[in-house]
């Protein structure tokens, strides 16, 4: 974010024209959710200010609703042009890595938007930081299964998800409602009982459209690595492989190995379902064994 | 083997000529070595002909052993004729697929024979039964690094593993020796304290040059497979992936999962270092947790 | 036994006299129940035969049910007469030692008869050789908390237990019902990929009212006991301690070890609930680790 | 600790007299060695200082350490009068209950201290906090079978023990050394891939002559105890045993549990080796199996 977070607290203190100004485009094009909390001030944490916001927003009438959905714009659009994004919207869908789709994967897209337009009257709309590129298209193949009752309210409930992430990035202040997630991990060489430092660890996304390393570490003196391997933000959902360079780190520690070893690169497979959770993968190992599991 | 099995009773009781029109191609364009072993007749075990057969190789003059192993074909040629190889020869190296190699690959196999060849001044030659390509360049790379007598000791103990296979495949009878390696596995839901049936299985050969699906399976009621991975013959010397889908089977049990489930198919990957051991790789599972070791 | 068992054929070829003096004191003092099932001969299988006589049980007038029920011995009666229990009731509740009991347990037994029999009209009836005296115990504080019609149903359900056991003993051919269970354990050193060998294991019976070794062995080269540690008839419910010596086999193989070892004797307590069921309970351990399982 | 610490920046300052004054009782009756890094004076660490006086002690003639061992009081003396032993010699053998020794042990240490103090000449030192009673006894007979020097070397090994918890309790400042060790578990449910929260946790001491509940605790909603089982000293050398009331847990979780359940106290049997070691200890367990492992 270039622009700075604004302090709760001045944002209490404003004049209602002011806080328009300053928390009008959290909801897209729909400065009108902002000023049905004016009322609702001083709020005493950001948590609050969104619930006020996503409660104006549940409670406005139907066609106000869903003008706000119209206003959106389409998912995977190829040509975006700065009229029709927000900066924001802008920003989320790079993220992913959707305003780089191939030309099959855009034509897909492109139908998939077309099919759920027709249906819907409104475009599809998704919190992209949450999820991967493969989990979008999960979604939207689900979703097109909706009725319109159920998938309207499933677009309104992704549009709290996008503005509660909009809104902490834009405001400073006590009572942040938890918007990060965090992956960590951990290796224990249980053949000598101590942490196993020096493991490289790499992470990848793993998807049935792309593959790609997202992080890559060396555990420390106390078998960890120093930063999360994901942190910082919503954990996309999707389908990761942590490889674990355990063959050469038992060769390191002058272990007796077959040859070739009997484990040497460890991949662990998993699915993130919550992006705001913590999940921590560690992993046990001997040459000859390991586990798993979903820590805390 | 279009050729029927030679009882070793009935080999035992031929003429010196019969035996070795019997037994004399099992060491290449060798019948000498099969006449060595004619005094030492009658044997007790398949396996007592095959040690006779790999001493009289031993104790043959340099110059015997050197035009024994100047007998063998060239690794990976590409174009074989039938008078060049003995059909035995063509037999092994069509299993590995040397002979369906691409055009960079036998590129790679003919420097790597040419180089061999100049330095020790005859071809190289391994048991390909028993290795994976991936296994074949890694032992040529290394085998290259050898001094001239430890490279003359490595191939003579490669014909004999050669023969072996092939003296096992010839002759039938009591004391066979040990040729055949073993992969199986076994489920565990360890969340109900019972074995995994229903779970698919996967085994696939995770090569630099090559990555194909070698054995397939669903576990039974015991959570095994009702017969091995693989079996049957040595177990190539090279990395593998087992890959169970513990997903679906979670999701048939009606366990409460994440969407996606954390664990969906998860992959064990491995080395086989010993083609004559039993490798026992089980999976203890639940929807959150899994470890492997190998086992017996 | 020291009766030599009949061959089903025989039974199935006998005089109707001569099948009830064989099978009537298979059901207490109530030879009516093996000549219920005269008319059904021949049975293809002994289970079948004690399905026959369950059914005939079942289908019995109530107060013939009753008198069953009534002439079975009280459990636990410190002075028994040769005339009061039948051979076979002396030497299952010998096998648990309800003959042995102190002061202070036979008091509570005497106690608990008396209230049983009281409340139900007749004596508390177990098939003991399905539990450890504890269980006992807890068995009857449940079943004296049941109505009347459950308690009834409770005391034929274990009839027909104890009689499956008579009659297996008694009788030889196919198609026996399954009264056997089995505990059986297996130690693979995870330090080093393989079995362990020359572990000492022994297992106890744990119990609130004793405590008494019940097996003991050494793991052989395959990290198995020869035989299974409890097989060869129904595992008594209960609770039990595996204790393996850890320590001494890893000091033995001259592993790195802390002083004293961080891991010497490793206990582990389970219960069985199943006395008809195989329990197989491993151990997976380095100097620093261990797991076990209910495998299979 | 009834005293008031100094800060070590006051002990820097102070005049000669002073330090010593302090200090000097550090040292069983050896003010002497106070004396001896006067002149090193300033400290910048605790840990600088207690190096200092134990370089001092390492320095002196053997006489002088000699009369030194010989001024520390016998282990386990029945009958210690104040004026024997020093104050914080009594606090420290109170500390493991070596002043309520029954007669048997009581007779036991007595005879091992005369065969000691004859083969010697001076009494058994150890630093009772480092140690359970029965790592004490291992210790005195592991000992008794040492030559003299080495023996010599292990008394005054102990005494750097000894005093550098004495200093430690004495003066505050930087650079501590580390006297404390720590012993903590968690428990994981891996059945549904969470922390357990409510596992009653207890910690027996299980000694040869003693066995006694140490800590006891409850896991709270991470899985973990809200302090460490153990710490604020050092971890006695000895075996301990963890139980985990695992079936209690589960059966409140509404798991589908066996009768009894096959897992209900989960003893975790383990021996601490290192007193100022970090011994992490946790249980991963479903209803049917669980691991534990030493972790960091």
């Amino acid at each position: 974010m270039s622009q700075q977070a604004i302090p709760l607290e001045l944002l209490n203190r404003m004049t209602d024209a002011q806080f328009v100004a300053a928390t009008g485009d959290i909801f897209e094009h729909a400065a009108w959710v902002a000023e049905a909390t004016l009322a609702a001030r001083p709020f005493a944490t950001v948590a609050a200010l969104h619930a006020a916001m996503v409660a104006g927003l549940h409670a406005a009438p139907r066609d106000r609703q869903l003008a706000l959905l119209r206003g959106h714009p389409e998912l995977g659009r190829k040509v975006a042009r700065a009229g029709d994004l927000t900066q924001a919207s802008m920003a989320e869908q790079g993220a992913l890595g959707l305003d780089r789709l191939g030309e099959e994967e855009f034509a897909r897209f492109t139908a998939l938007n077309a099919e759920y337009g027709g249906r819907f009257g409104f475009p599809f709309i998704i919190c992209v930081r949450r999820h991967t590129r493969d989990s979008i298209l999960a979604q939207f193949a689900r979703r097109l299964g909706n009725d319109g009752e159920a998938e309207f309210a499933a677009a309104i409930a992704e549009i709290a998800f996008i503005t509660r992430l909009r809104l902490v990035a834009r405001v400073e202040g006590p009572g942040k409602p938890k918007t990060d997630g965090r992956l960590s991990t951990h290796v224990l060489d249980t053949a000598r009982g101590r942490p196993a430092g020096g493991v490289a660890v790499s992470l990848y996304e793993i998807g049935a459209s792309a593959r790609g390393r997202v992080a890559a570490a060396v555990t420390n003196a106390d078998g960890r690595t120093d930063a999360p391997l994901l942190a910082g933000g919503p954990l996309p959902i999707g389908t990761y492989e942590l490889q674990f360079s355990l063959g050469a780190y038992f060769a390191g520690q002058g272990a007796a190995l077959a040859d070739p070893p009997f484990l040497d690169v460890v991949p662990i497979r998993f699915s993130i379902a919550e992006p705001e959770a913590h999940y921590h993968v560690p992993l046990l190992a001997t040459p000859w064994t390991y586990s798993t599991y979903r820590g805390s």
